[in-house]
């Protein structure tokens, strides 16, 4: 009898207000004023734990979403005003006991000290449960940062290199063994064992050390998203896990073998990486009854939103000859903005030759994600057919509509991979790290003595 | 008989981590590792809640506050890792219901978008309880900062006053009605209520909107500590609370008559403004048990520590040639450090022709604030004396130990104040603003249109 524990699915809520459907919030099912209501979050957290996911997520910019110049649009968009994620997260930590937290935060817009400080205490609070989703910002939003202009593709992730490894660099102020607090002799802490990083860059000059000890898990785990040729390589040197968007399993299979393949550059091993791609599951009962809920929020996106998507992704171009059921437009090359997602939809319009309507349509739930519309075994099929090939070893779930996506997911779909024996019936561990698999980092301080000692 | 409402005491719970006492953490009462237990905090937070206390607060500065090169102070410190201020009261609004949180914010060395943005967050996570404690870092952190060097005192508070009202003029970037959310005509929201903010100043360029709605309490109760002539300038202008630290009542009214003098050139009323002393109460059952308490934490400091706080006050002054029990020299007249701080220390020696050994013992727990060693009767006298006497509407209280001092006076104290009619027994309400008595401010920006639609 093989006693050796079968490998197992990882899992996230990839939590967007209202629901990841542009329209969601015009859904009966859905908190309309998600986006500011703390109790909807709290439920949210809490019925992910329930179903023992991994973690929680949420995306981010650090201004407003949604920049459509169309009143009409913005009128009837629900995407300008959400919480901070550190925040968010700091709050929901009290309510919950195992689930991970990830937290969004920019390279671009942040300061790293201040980052630094803000996820290690994120990580004390939440006894080891915190991670930074790194990222760079595609949208321009200079003009709430007093700086003249949004720095290039290839600069943001030069400076996101740098803003990472300092990071990493004040995370190691303190060694783990750094306090002492012997109340009878007065010594409190070992100055040897406190560190000064003395970082001096290209684009930032820290001294250190950083006012907060070092965090439970080492390092928060780091995610991190870009799929673009520099967003690979900052996820195979940094990364611990990626959430990625893949529409078939040949692009996910090749995204996978891809990235793991970089791992052996940096001195990694392949389970130092967990690649997570998004999946939008719409539920139903039967299958008949899964595409008329998707039917149904499909038919709730009014035109105007549908032409600010489209717009979205026609940068430049002028749509206003065009009528909705014209086949769509080669798609142009943007050279700045989201890189990855835009040759995953130049892609999707390609391989299915589609209309306008149908683009729109295509990316009004899932934005380039994939989407499976089925019952509750198909959608367990579904995974475990990327999971068992090559595609993935974790996904995020990105309900359509919130709080209902999520407690079906939890309560139809978790079940089933329970029962196949792929996901866990209780945690393992108390911190995210130890739920996701992943060793506590060494400190980089104590490793060097070491090595000098032995030397 | 009269009817009208006897005006009541305010009171916060200065929270500092092990205690203000600077060596309060060898005290056998007192939680060692505090700085980064959030059980503690949570354990404080509850207790002073308990208490119907107002608020909580924490200080901060951006960056580890022992800055002393004695390796033989630096090992007996416990001031160098805490938690980010703001991340750990979102944590905490989670298990509490009514009680305030003051987060203490840098102005130097923040960002105000991601400030506001913060700050806007808590307000909402924690129902309307959130304040900001405005500063502008004394303390010289730039090298951690990427910035050539520390900003002059005349520099800060410029840069703090455009800061406050950019802030300000953010977090009125939704109005309070900008919301519709109605599912069936599908419009989320008003464009006409919603409003870039367009700020373009000597130090900042923000465009806005805030991607957070209008705070739940209008802004988040302002706080501001500076005593300084720009800092009491600031706080007439825009503050509606002060912390402030006196030692004698003769002082504290100057202080409070000429802060509450200058509200009247803002068009601002006495109650727009609530002054906040902070005190620190040593306590016992009889007064020789208080002196006793009093006694046994001041002998727990080691002479390391002793002169490194002498050191700090006589900066680039050279006491190689004095004893503990020599008359304290002249303290310097340093420009940019402290100077209100500075100040009261310079007075307290002179009043008292204090030996350095005294002067000491004498900051060592309050740093600054007021002590007041006594039975729990006496400690209730010392604050109605003041707050009768023009000198104060409220108290911030430092307990010397934690989490005890902070426990034995909401016990012991606490229902004194009560009987004396002097405090309540139950929250007036659930926002901060509401418990303190201060008015919702108005949107600017709906202000504005309202006074052109009239004119």
């Amino acid at each position: 009898m093989n006693m050796a524990k079968q490998r197992q699915i990882k899992l996230g809520a990839f939590i967007m207000a209202t629901g990841h459907h542009v329209s969601a919030w015009r859904h009966p099912d859905s908190q309309a004023d998600a986006g500011l209501n703390i109790d909807h979050y709290k439920e949210l957290v809490q019925t992910a734990e329930r179903g023992t996911f991994d973690l929680v997520f949420v995306a981010d910019s650090p201004a407003g979403w949604d920049r459509t110049k169309d009143p009409e649009a913005l009128r009837r968009s629900s995407q300008g005003a959400h919480f901070e994620p550190v925040t968010l997260w700091a709050a929901l930590s009290q309510v919950t006991s195992h689930i991970g937290f990830v937290a969004t935060a920019s390279t671009t817009y942040e300061d790293p000290y201040l980052l630094a400080r803000k996820f290690a205490s994120l990580d004390y609070i939440s006894k080891g449960r915190a991670a930074w989703n790194v990222v760079t910002t595609g949208a321009d939003v200079s003009n709430n940062f007093s700086i003249p202009g949004h720095p290039a593709h290839a600069d943001r992730y030069k400076r996101a290199e740098e803003f990472v490894d300092l990071v990493k660099g004040l995370w190691d102020s303190y060694e783990d063994d750094a306090f002492i607090r012997d109340k009878q002799s007065g010594i409190y802490l070992d100055p040897d064992k406190v560190h000064q990083l003395n970082h001096s860059g290209t684009f930032f000059t820290v001294s250190g050390p950083l006012n907060v000890g070092r965090p439970v898990q080492g390092y928060p785990v780091i995610v991190q998203a870009g799929a673009s040729e520099p967003g690979r390589e900052l996820a195979a040197r940094t990364a611990e896990m990626i959430f990625t968007a893949n529409q078939t399993l040949e692009d996910a299979q090749e995204f996978y073998g891809d990235v793991k393949g970089r791992l052996a550059r940096y001195g990694r091993s392949q389970e130092d990486l967990l690649i997570s791609p998004g999946i939008f599951p719409v539920l139903g009962g039967t299958e008949r009854e899964a595409q008329d809920n998707y039917d149904y929020i499909q038919s709730l996106i009014h035109p105007s939103i549908a032409w600010s998507i489209l717009q979205r992704h026609y940068k430049g171009v002028d749509l206003s000859g065009y009528s909705l059921d014209d086949r769509a437009p080669p798609l142009p090359a943007d050279t700045e903005l989201n890189k990855s997602r835009l040759k995953l939809v130049t892609d999707l319009v390609e391989r299915n030759n589609l209309t306008l309507r149908q683009l729109y349509l295509a990316v009004a739930g899932a934005r380039g994600h994939r989407t499976v519309v089925g019952t509750p075994e198909q959608i367990a099929d579904a995974m475990v057919e990327w999971f068992e090939n090559g595609a993935a070893d974790a996904f995020n779930i990105m309900p359509p509509i919130l709080p209902t996506g999520l407690t079906d997911f939890v309560d139809q779909v978790v079940p089933i991979l329970r029962r196949r024996g792929l996901f866990r019936h209780e945690y393992e561990g108390t911190t995210l790290r130890e739920n996701l698999g992943l060793a506590r980092p060494a400190n980089s301080f104590a490793v060097a003595r070491d090595q000098r000692e032995a030397g």
